[in-house]
């Protein structure tokens, strides 16, 4: 198993072409937030901006609007509360859709979820997160023909694969991902495994003062970004995981917690600090 | 009468283990704030995750649903005017239980605490501060068998001891604590003291430069992650208090009055200096 | 005609007594902001809270409440179009209250103003600043036998007066005031004059940095943060005038403006040099 | 071509009078943002107001209240699906006018545009953008007499001009901005160029770190913000130009990205670099 090294992401992290526009960093589009869980569709468009995404979209529930434009006004907002068929352009144009941060498990996130998984096309990167994943694995989706990347963590992971946590050996992991040969899986936990087809790469970095609401929304804002502007294989999204724990491991020299907010604003010199190099 | 010193705070602020998730280090469940006093059950709230909780929902009215996930994107929301039977998993999963800031004394508020009252289990820890022990000496509510924490300033102590402020001496305290055997009384005043059961200890720092509105919201969230990170105890309860205050006098070094949402922001440096150390 | 020293913003900006409760450092009420100025109100109160007001308060357009609850979770808000007498307590028990800031000119602005000078009592504080002052001079209004501060610029108090900018001279500016015995005029200028019955002092520093909307509001704030902290006088609003000035003066040394909201944030440290020396 | 050099910047933003008000500095009104775009009317007004604009008002969508109070409570709200008799006064009084960041293409968006267009007065700076240029090239709009400003990247001004990209070269560029002739063009690009009449310039600073979105609707409220404080005319909207890039430079020698709201914030520290030389 490959180890993923900061060499890696200073390969991933290349200095921007000198003629280029926004258009040329990815569009995003991040598919979350509820009432209830309206921050982790903020903070994974906001980790998404900060790292470099050249336009960014937000679908998600009216009560978060304000909070958006206040936190993020550079991020763009779309009601997914209206019919599919009025934002499915939105969907269509998106180089990565992000679905899941905060969606919840309701009715309509399932409605939702559906028609996303119909909507995706396979040149298109789906990253799929949090509850987006626990509908599939209960509701039994099928996954679509697109660029997946799966981000779930040991009990997500549990409920799509059937291996119990004890189970969740390479070896079965690899098994299980064949189910989804398309699909890179990141598979978060205390050294963190990225599988794809035959490959397997683990993160040694990254401690518990990451260890709190909100991480992982971050990181799929992160990976969206990279792939947005890398393109999307294995070794950006690798790329990105590593810069999420990077990251969290330089602010905890001198933080107990490392919270999202300032992961996220980190990210623009963390990634110069790679890109100079 | 013990004093409260960092020795303690150093003690109780352990690193973290390295193999750990956000459900190790509590779920926290802030209920309070209203429209008039939106902004004291944000200051906790904010408190508690930059104080390291792992997962921090506020339960509150619908009027601060956007403040919250603009600050704090880090928090989940309940709108607590929900049928409390839709909501109640939460408050059965919450490892801490903030009930008071900025909650009020209206009739739904009395009605929301009563509920929560008779919700708590023995296992959790309940924190009732502000608003809330005003009502329960004004209703003579009966408290739950839970870990219970007291945060009353002199006045609210007053009422619900029935001591005027010159009658809080030690032995006073100690005897009226006698009716609340499991609960930790945190007595706020110039020279904070803390009693439960036999034992009394005393904050000697802490200055003028904190007193300002929020400050006491402020000290619910520290003391409640501090709970669900490192079990509720005399202990944990008292290096929380010691935290709120040696963070304030670190900042009045250089500032005439130090605001809540400075303080909130300086919590991840200093823990980490205990922890360190 | 005394000139303003920095002198005197450390005899009136003392070292707070130990013992001490948020109760001792001002109750503030700010009544202002509307749909179209809700900033106005924000910037007042944000300015009280960071210049160590005890309590804030802004009673104002429901429209702003997000806003305020975001912005400066340490104030309280009150809905201004609910019945007078719902909040006459609040205005009541307030040792000082602004009215004006983004106030407007509306009927109902009129209506409110009319209201809060009926309540005003002897030994409260009332500030009157902005739209209000507008009203006052087109409406004709009484003012109140309060500890009254008025805050125009020029214009507001060639209307209040009838003096012509031209006309506004040391002795004419004097006479004029008779009309108002019990009132400290700030007549702000470039070089701002402080008035109350035969004192007049003046400013000589603040620059056109400061030169932007908001720059009132925030003095303000101010004044009412001091006045609370250190008693209503003509030493009190005069250190107050001086910090606002002296806190742009220093932020102008690398800003070509500078904005409320950083004058805001700089006052707690501005205050600590003026306290410990 | 002349090149833009930091010499013309440091020329056009001159040390302030010292005898001055806000009402020297420029009346700004930004006509932009709807629920999907909020966020750019936000950061044209914010680089306003930290680019030194005196005063700022935003027209804008009910639904960016909340934002623009909360990210900016200097400025001032309009809604602008009032009846357009009801802030036309508003507009009249504006010293420039920047309408199309983040209007969108909507009905009503057209309806508005025409209003302003009509309204505008030749003494005015009328600054057009975005989603208003694509509708005045699509309904074939005339334009007012006014001190124009077109903002246009490169497709835009295709749309505008009927100059396909490849065939955007100087000459024809000055050709096509013939049918414009009191209009200044801003031709957003790599290396942006500046013409009005026979003049061209261009900017040779900038980099790809400024490739995100909403980099251009802060543009918009830089060169709102130095018409109103040094006149509108070739210079003043150069050296606008030029600050807006410059400061990403600076930022992207630490940073990978240059966000809309750090390159803000960075505005009156480089325009004091500016000014004090």
């Amino acid at each position: 198993m490959q180890i993923i090294t900061d060499e890696l992401a200073r390969q991933v992290i290349v200095a921007r072409p000198a003629i280029s526009h926004k258009g040329d960093f990815g569009r995003i589009l991040i598919i979350g937030g509820s009432q209830q869980y309206g921050g982790a569709a903020i903070m994974s468009a906001s980790a998404a901006v900060y790292a470099g995404a050249g336009l960014v979209s937000v679908a998600s529930d009216l009560s978060i609007l304000a909070s958006l434009h206040t936190s993020l006004p550079e991020a763009m907002f779309i009601d997914y509360r209206q019919p599919f068929v009025q934002w499915a352009p939105t969907v269509q144009a998106a180089d990565v859709i992000v679905i899941g941060p905060g969606l919840g498990l309701s009715a309509f996130a399932l409605l939702l979820l559906k028609q996303v998984l119909q909507a995706a096309q396979p040149e298109q990167t789906l990253l799929i997160d949090g509850s987006a994943l626990t509908l599939i694995a209960r509701e039994k989706l099928a996954l679509p023909d697109a660029q997946l990347i799966l981000t779930p963590h040991q009990m997500e992971w549990a409920r799509l694969s059937g291996l119990s946590i004890a189970q969740q050996t390479v070896a079965n992991n690899q098994a299980a991902l064949a189910d989804y040969p398309k699909a890179t899986l990141v598979l978060k936990k205390h050294h963190t495994e990225i599988y794809h087809q035959t490959q397997v790469s683990q993160l040694m970095i990254g401690g518990p003062a990451m260890a709190t609401g909100g991480s992982g929304d971050t990181l799929t804002g992160i990976i969206a970004a990279f792939c947005g502007q890398f393109g999307t294989n294995y070794q950006t999204i690798s790329a990105a995981v590593y810069t999420h724990s990077a990251i969290s491991d330089q602010l905890a020299q001198k933080q107990y917690v490392t919270l999202p907010t300032q992961m996220i604003q980190a990210l623009p010199q963390f990634m110069a600090q790679m890109a100079h190099q």
